[in-house]
């Protein structure tokens, strides 16, 4: 094998890649709702071994805390940031088990696999999970809650998905907080995917808890989840969680306690966020990074539709975060044929999640700009030329 | 700021470390039962974002946890792995949650921390923690366990630490596991400091399940646990987990069906124990890595004693894992200025983890050699000095 071949074939190896005198050789844009694309900081940031228990990761702790809550609000001042290892899932289960009682009762909003899992997540949990569920390009209105919680007076929460990363929907979190707030209830919002990119209430009267994680908008890497939640919320939720890894309000009391997480942090990936919450706020803080999220998102859209291809969502629904697009209804088309020729182009895509229809999604979020965007609809056009594929 | 002071007030800030044109300074080896000194090849591993749903990452996983189960056992071909987000504590709830039945009781053996929070996650989800505790620098008595299983014919499973790493105690597992099988009950093994160090006996008939972590012995980066366990006693235990993220059995079904993972694994964390398990194979796996620690501790605890130190544990019950220090009797010790002062030698040590003694703890686990340790030892001989100790 000749040098050049020899290294030709390094870059197809992505398993190699490191090994190569420690040069990293570009691995595919992923256009995926995270893990996403990251920058060359937020990864170097993990270069560095941190002990758990020393002062200087208590301080990155409390620095990537305090980033969080700014974010979220600056306008309350009894916002609190609770970190949690694992995914985003782990910390929805999380804000579940330590705000509804055991054998309580909620309400979730659902109108795509977020929400289902939300209520499933409930119903493993123990809770009552009273589901009001739209078709999976309908927000649900606002005045069909309030009958609901009028008819369930047992239900102390009401959980809702921002936006629904199955599709991109983004669910009204303002008018629902609203009607939460009329009928003294409390709002569990998962905002996994929005955070960090759209106004999330936290003012809310509201809210109880605001749940996302490292890997999303916030462009981070993945492996830590959060809970922003008012400090009276947890102070009253002491002793309810019927878990221990996933006790929100011990979480919160130890940290506040010690500077420490109760169990071995994912040190490496909060290291990582600082960073990223750091070039965050280089980059301009959610005004920046929704802006740069839409041009990328209508770039996507524009050319996408350019091209041919149908939107699953009408525009008033779609969150600039991930785009849900129509197959092709020609017989050629083969998504892991597809995949696997877009990714040779550059690009990892994300597969479709829904039952009722054939699609596929691709992400606007991460450390991406319009021109890979565009790219990757050139890669998208390639593949198809390659597969034949011409009735879109 | 001349040029040299500017550069040594970056080597003292860790926190800038990656911002110096990407030289990574050398930062404070660890000492520490992890997060741990990993290896620049395993850090590096970090440099690459990959996409979950991906080939490349099933491929990823799929190796990892072949070599997990590859260290575990080569004698019996139905153990398999079930890795998990978070940390290793989640990873025992999870086990706890999966295989003993809500309601079911469970025998917990306890001398230490980690026993005690074993029990503890059991009565928080609900399951019965029958505890029988020896002091901390006590093994439980086999025959002691065998009476406590006859007098409890309900409890359908027993949970052991292997290595207490609140002390460094080695619990004998073997002669346990015998009285288990005997008994016809099952055993749940928290392995966390000692998996790829110590044999696990993972061919016992006793064994239900083995619980270990990402970040300790083989010296990967925390964020993730993982569970290896017959594939019976999986399929067997569907529809047991009253949690969601932490169901071990549906997330191998999960796996085994599709190659990923339920929920956002953390995918750089998993490439870091992929390159870090290359190396441990590389090193002449578990018998290499336990004959380096062993001389680390032996190291360690000879120059130590010879500085006067008491080790707190018996020689015949350390694992060559942690060591625990009695602190010296001198007025003039104090453990956070001791600790600054070793940091600032290039070391960090742990604090005590004992309500009854004061003590300290000093790692031999991790990407370190007895060089380290002796530099380690010299470290704490000259902070001694500098704290003006005499009496050990």
């Amino acid at each position: 094998m000749r040098p050049h071949e020899a290294r030709l074939a390094l870059v197809c190896s992505r398993r190699t890649q490191s090994a190569w005198r420690g040069t990293i050789i570009p691995a595919p844009k992923l256009l995926t709702p995270g893990p996403l694309t990251t920058s060359d900081a937020t990864r170097r940031a993990m270069l560095t071994d941190w002990g758990s228990w020393d002062p200087d990761f208590a301080a990155v702790t409390r620095e990537v805390c305090a980033e969080l809550i700014a974010i979220a609000s600056t306008e309350r001042d009894d916002l609190r940031c609770v970190p949690l290892q694992g995914s985003g899932t782990f910390a929805v289960e999380a804000a579940v088990r330590t705000l509804v009682p055991p054998g309580g009762s909620i309400v979730v909003l659902v109108n795509g696999a977020y929400g289902r899992r939300m209520a499933d997540l409930c119903r493993r949990a123990g809770r009552v999970a009273i589901v009001h569920e739209t078709a999976d390009d309908v927000a649900p209105d606002p005045a069909d809650l309030a009958a609901l919680l009028a008819a369930h007076p047992e239900a102390s929460h009401v959980g809702l998905v921002h936006c629904e990363t199955s599709t991109g929907l983004l669910n009204p979190l303002g008018p629902i907080a609203d009607v939460v707030a009329a009928a003294g209830r409390r709002l569990i919002v998962d905002a996994m995917s929005s955070f960090g990119v759209l106004p999330v209430h936290a003012e809310h009267p509201a809210i109880d808890a605001i749940v996302a994680a490292s890997g999303k908008g916030l462009e981070g890497v993945p492996g830590m989840g959060f809970v922003l939640a008012p400090e009276g919320v947890l102070l009253a939720s002491a002793g309810r969680c019927d878990s221990l890894a996933l006790d929100l309000s011990e979480q919160y009391s130890y940290l506040t306690r010690t500077g420490q997480w109760r169990f071995t942090p994912p040190t490496h990936v909060v290291a990582g966020l600082q960073a990223a919450l750091a070039q965050y706020r280089d980059e301009g803080g959610i005004t920046a990074r929704r802006q740069r999220y839409q041009a990328n998102g209508d770039v996507l859209l524009g050319e996408m539709t350019a091209l041919g291809f149908r939107s699953f969502l009408p525009a008033e629904l779609q969150a600039p975060i991930i785009y849900t697009f129509h197959a092709p209804r020609d017989d050629r088309w083969d998504f892991p044929t597809f995949y696997r020729e877009v990714k040779a182009r550059g690009f990892i895509l994300y597969p479709g999640k829904l039952t009722r229809a054939e699609t596929f999604r691709v992400g606007c979020i991460g450390a991406v700009t319009t021109q890979d965007l565009k790219a990757a609809v050139a890669a998208i056009a390639d593949s198809l030329a390659a597969l034949g594929v011409v009735r879109i």
